[in-house]
């Protein structure tokens, strides 16, 4: 079935979407109060450009919140799992947020922009009022808001190429997770090596949101020659990854041990954060489900508009919350949670589609 | 230009989405992470249809956000800038909630089921966070958790005969913004005379997920002989009543003073609440800018996909964020913001439709 998306003023535009619907964005979704394009009209064509080329990615919807001031470092320590304190100026981190019961409430990427300023890059969820409410109640000397920032991802194996063409051979240099504050054409940027797949490239962090059509189009230029085409993230690439997408795997409620991020909880912090004690009790207690991937049998599936319940007999064992056909794994690949009793050789799993009785067998995530 | 919208599982369905779809809804928006029919093909007959008879609406996406234990009310009065105090069980306020800069973040519709027990049926912004984080920070003895309820609106002038034949006579004395937890045919509904629009009616929450296609059904069928047809809230008629939309007319950022709800403002109260501080302040110095109605001269319009600026000569003066032909009216209306010191009688206002220049003159909250 397909729908038609209402256009209005109570969800905003991203400062690309004027040049992707000039570039054929022709299916959206919403994240984070934002209109941001789900595909160009192949996504296998774009899944495949990101594995051999380059694609370029309206990913403004990863919104920005930014706590600057002396107690942004306080803040930041008190909201992720993680250990960052030896985060440096110009470094980037994976962090995950869980609320009080150590449930994820997000997942997103901080960046140190200095010493008494940071970012994070977030997932699906209103951080900007989490960090408020919680710099306000606990008294912290910060400022919670929202920058004018508004990622655009250059992804793939020419991606170096695209990027040094605009900026310079200097971005060779720039590690994995490393960005620095540069400009193009009087565009002021935040280049960072990141970005939501496993194929390698950049984030380029417009930070003019009146110049986003400009530097869509500097981007596609510089592409060209390389075969970069608009895209957006890749249902298939990011299972094939094993990527956790927050909205789609996490709302309805997991913890970071569950989600298979359990390396990014440092429970041996001295310092307390939000979610700790629950944090301690979960890794003590044990788990009761656990990410895992999935092969599922029959005719190709190309996504899924709704969770699925895993079954064994008629005993619901999980959920299955998005399930491609991988070109790269020749079969239906899927992510989702499992119950922690279930081994990865069980037997006899299954979901149903509709009538259909598809056959599931579980598989180690990353799939490639 | 006309857009599809991605269906995945990062966005949730309603439990009346299936019954929609059956129904005929095409086009569909997002709002608190999950879809919402928007129209279903005819939105200029849906609106006719709640002023002359009764419409349904899948309205499931006002979420609630369930505040329950003992100091559940200390909660409650801290976080909404009205008393509240005098609440009653089975009675409703409307609640703006602000942050503690004195902006808008939500207005939700407060419900009072125990004396220990609140609801906060929000607009679009995550208040299951915001309030979470302040309970926890302040130690408060309450848990914050997202029941199982998804409200349907039944609007319209025919609404009491309807639910009257569901839920019998009762209903008629059912007295503006009070509910009753009731039942129908086995499915759990928690009765509310309330609804987003001024032609009277119904929000029936729904309180078992499972059971939504039976109670669309219901009401459906009950309605038939009254003319019922399914629908969503119409932007004409909130327009024309004045009813404010946080995700269209506030998120952008604006204090309640700004928009018309300093009634609901109460800073004479003892006790603090977030914002208290700086809304004192605002009250102190003076608004900038003040929520209006507008006449927009030429053609007629429906509907816009951004915000418009307000323009005398080339100086920016307000916002428009909605803007509808009125059959009641019979001319383009629209709601927005405008300078403070901007009189009702300005001449000269404008707004540039792409190249189209357009009149604009400021008219009284509501239209009609």
């Amino acid at each position: 079935m397909s729908y038609q998306i209402a256009v209005g003023c109570n969800i905003r535009k991203s400062p690309f979407f004027d040049a992707t619907v000039a570039d054929g964005a022709a299916c959206f979704s919403v994240y984070n109060h934002m209109y941001t394009p789900a595909h160009f009209g192949d996504p296998d064509g774009e899944y495949q450009r990101l594995l051999d080329n380059v694609v370029m990615w309206d990913v403004a919807v990863e919104r920005q919140v930014e706590l600057a001031g002396p107690d942004a470092e306080k803040l930041v320590r008190y909201m992720v799992t993680r250990d960052v304190s030896g985060t440096k100026t110009g470094q980037a981190k994976y962090v995950p947020m869980c609320n009080y019961d150590g449930m994820l409430i997000n997942d997103p990427v901080l960046q140190k922009l200095r010493h008494d300023c940071f970012w994070l890059s977030i997932a699906d969820s209103d951080i900007l009022l989490w960090a408020g409410a919680i710099a306000a109640e606990r008294g912290l000397d910060v400022r919670v808001t929202e920058p004018d920032a508004s990622p655009m991802g250059v992804q793939g194996p020419r991606a170096d190429d695209v990027v040094a063409d605009l900026f310079g051979d200097w971005i060779r240099e720039l590690k994995f997770f490393w960005f620095r504050e540069t400009d193009i054409e009087g565009i002021p940027v935040l280049l960072a090596r990141s970005g939501w797949s496993k194929q390698g490239g950049f984030e380029l962090y417009l930070r003019d949101g009146t110049r986003g059509t400009d530097l869509w189009n500097l981007v596609k230029e510089a592409g060209a020659p390389y075969g970069i085409v608009p895209g957006a993230p890749s249902d298939i690439e990011r299972v094939e990854s094993g990527l956790l997408s927050y909205g789609a795997d996490a709302r309805s409620g997991i913890n970071p041990f569950e989600a298979g991020l359990g390396t990014f909880v440092d429970l041996d912090r001295a310092d307390d954060f939000v979610g700790k004690a629950a944090l301690q009790k979960i890794s003590e207690d044990g788990i009761r489900k656990r990410r895992a991937g999935f092969i599922i049998g029959g005719d190709r599936i190309s996504g899924i508009s709704q969770p699925y319940e895993l079954l064994r007999d008629q005993e619901v064992v999980g959920t299955i919350t998005e399930a491609v056909y991988s070109p790269r794994v020749g079969e239906n690949i899927a992510v989702g949670m499992v119950a922690s009793g279930i081994s990865d050789a069980e037997q006899g799993l299954k979901i149903m589609l509709g009538d259909e009785t598809r056959s599931v067998r579980i598989h180690a995530l990353p799939f490639i």
